[in-house]
């Protein structure tokens, strides 16, 4: 049997190229992937899919495009899983993750899994192949699918096995954005006044959470969130010193606000969770200089961020979102289960 | 007279928007900008324009367009300019620097500049009101297109005033890419091994040189180049420990010749120059776990990055190019100014 490329460059399916030298790309580029699990390769764990949890700013792409009918987002899933051999919107450039139960374990990454465990991905679905044999259901609330199919999880794909003690649902939104805790930790100090934009998402919620673990009663969290049932949710958690319901696409209303907040100063940190275009001034603006703003959207643009800054004279750090962290997804779901009031948050939310 | 708005919100010309309480688009976002300077504001600097220079991406992409026609570009750029009122690039989003002599100073920022003042701008031309009246030349092998015309400096946004020693073109070159050195002196640590994308560019070798001079006699420098003759140009000065004659974009070849020279360990930092898409993940592939990969390309993928990193559990910090430090410009001309083979070779390229 083959090995396969650790990096599954053996599933790309090549596509006209200009020239004979020009490079294959990896899985997540390539437009379309080989998902033909009868093949069989030594690095390959293969998956029965139960559940696809969708990118955020990807399921709102799909449901306005379905005009907001739920069962389009499926229809949708469904097309592009038949013309790419996995869930890459081809608008968003997103993916998500999946749910499933090990099918398969290659002989090269027997220590990895054992058929039969239940497992959640956590490498995106963009770079995962998959096949769809059936949507089952979507559940829009918590941007889930449920499918009957088929996916394959390279040798340097991450992945988690599930915990036995929560809610299948519940882990499987927490993993969804596991990188975004851990990332906070590294970056908060005691005393930092730290920004939130989105703050009342799941991303922003885990952002506010982690921050207060790390502040404890020292330094401040705002929280800006546009979603009023959102922000009053966050708000009940008592983990911010002030919940602010703006819109933080509304860039000069977000510097005006911060600037009055903190007499003019700036936050420390800002962590932007905002899933839609346009955020990037507002968290720029809040920033004092040699500050960082850390983008955790998918719709952040490197030219707004890049030329934004450098055009109103701003020296902060600018740094972009990386979902995976060594042991991100033991810790986030540690934070969850120590916070009895984020737990029902999110059962309530997600479940 | 009006004060105008430090950010230059009085500039944007209103679009037709969804709803009443949609926000203002700052300049840089706007789609037009009203570039009519017989208006006059407080807080403005109107400046004679002699020379645009154009963003790498930018000036790339219009020669493309234009079918290598370098006549070509300077028609695109009226387009852009007359459609706009900024030479905004619609295809890549990103705009470059000018350079002129200032003609009026408004009374809220008499301190700032005189009259008569041979300055160049800082902040992004994406963001700039200006008015092409003709274009006089253009200089592809610097990206320069010599226009007359006439442009506004909002308050917020910072500039240069040209250094009497030095060639004006030369200046206006590296002033372009000023933001990149000031960066990398902030992260390079001696004993580091760095590895530069793109390398023989104007970026890139300003990185490699920052690097030597922040490592000493210490650390490594691996450089890998495309372009035959900057790999040459950029291995003559003497400041790398390996320049690479190689593709940045084929990331499994990048990723096996780093592992090479670093016995498999990866480097510690990488600063990405190269102006076309597809290089992220080379960049992220030869990072070692807990590093960093700073992107100062405005072809950079936010979602390549994020989903890349995650993709293949690269733990490193992903960084988005700031063009703007305190002190940029004059750290960067230093810079140039102290290497006599570096002065030569930006003199020889860039005038």
């Amino acid at each position: 049997m083959e090995l396969g490329d650790p990096l599954g460059l053996h599933r790309v399916v090549p596509e006209p190229r200009a020239s004979e030298t020009d490079p294959l790309p990896l899985p997540q580029r390539a437009t379309r992937l080989d998902n033909d699990t009868d093949k069989c390769f030594e690095s390959e764990i293969v998956v029965d899919v139960a559940t696809l949890n969708i990118d955020a700013a990807s399921f709102r792409q799909m449901e306005e495009a379905a005009g907001g009918d739920p069962d389009g987002v499926g229809r949708l899933v469904k097309e592009t899983v038949e013309k790419r051999g996995k869930q890459h919107n081809p608008v968003t450039g997103s993916g998500g993750m999946l749910l499933g139960k090990v099918k398969r374990v290659g002989d090269a990454v027997r220590d990895r899994s054992n058929v039969g465990d239940r497992i959640a991905t956590l490498a995106s679905l963009s770079l995962t192949p998959l096949r769809v044999t059936r949507v089952v259901a979507v559940r829009a609330a918590s941007a889930q699918v449920d499918i009957e199919g088929t996916a394959v999880i390279f040798a340097s794909a991450p992945f988690a096995k599930m915990p036995n003690n929560m809610n299948e649902r519940l882990v499987l939104a927490i993993l969804d954005v596991a990188g975004a805790a851990p990332q906070v930790a590294r970056l908060v100090k005691p005393g930092h006044t730290v920004l939130v934009l989105g703050a009342g998402g799941k991303s922003g919620i885990l952002c506010c959470a982690e921050a207060r673990r790390k502040l404890g009663k020292s330094g401040r969290i705002l929280a800006i969130e546009s979603h009023p049932p959102y922000a009053r949710e966050l708000n009940s958690l008592g983990i911010c010193d002030m919940v602010v319901e703006a819109d933080a696409r509304d860039v000069v209303a977000v510097r005006d606000r911060i600037a009055e907040l903190t007499q003019g100063e700036g936050v420390d940190l800002t962590f932007s969770c905002v899933n839609t275009p346009g955020c990037e001034m507002g968290a720029i603006l809040a920033t004092k200089d040699r500050g960082k703003v850390y983008f955790f959207a998918m719709s952040t643009s490197v030219t707004a961020c890049a030329l934004g800054a450098e055009g109103v004279g701003a020296d902060v750090d600018l740094l972009i979102g990386n979902g995976f962290a060594e042991g991100h997804a033991e810790h986030t779901l540690a934070l969850v289960r120590e916070d009895n009031r984020l737990r029902s948050l999110f059962e309530r939310r997600y479940t």
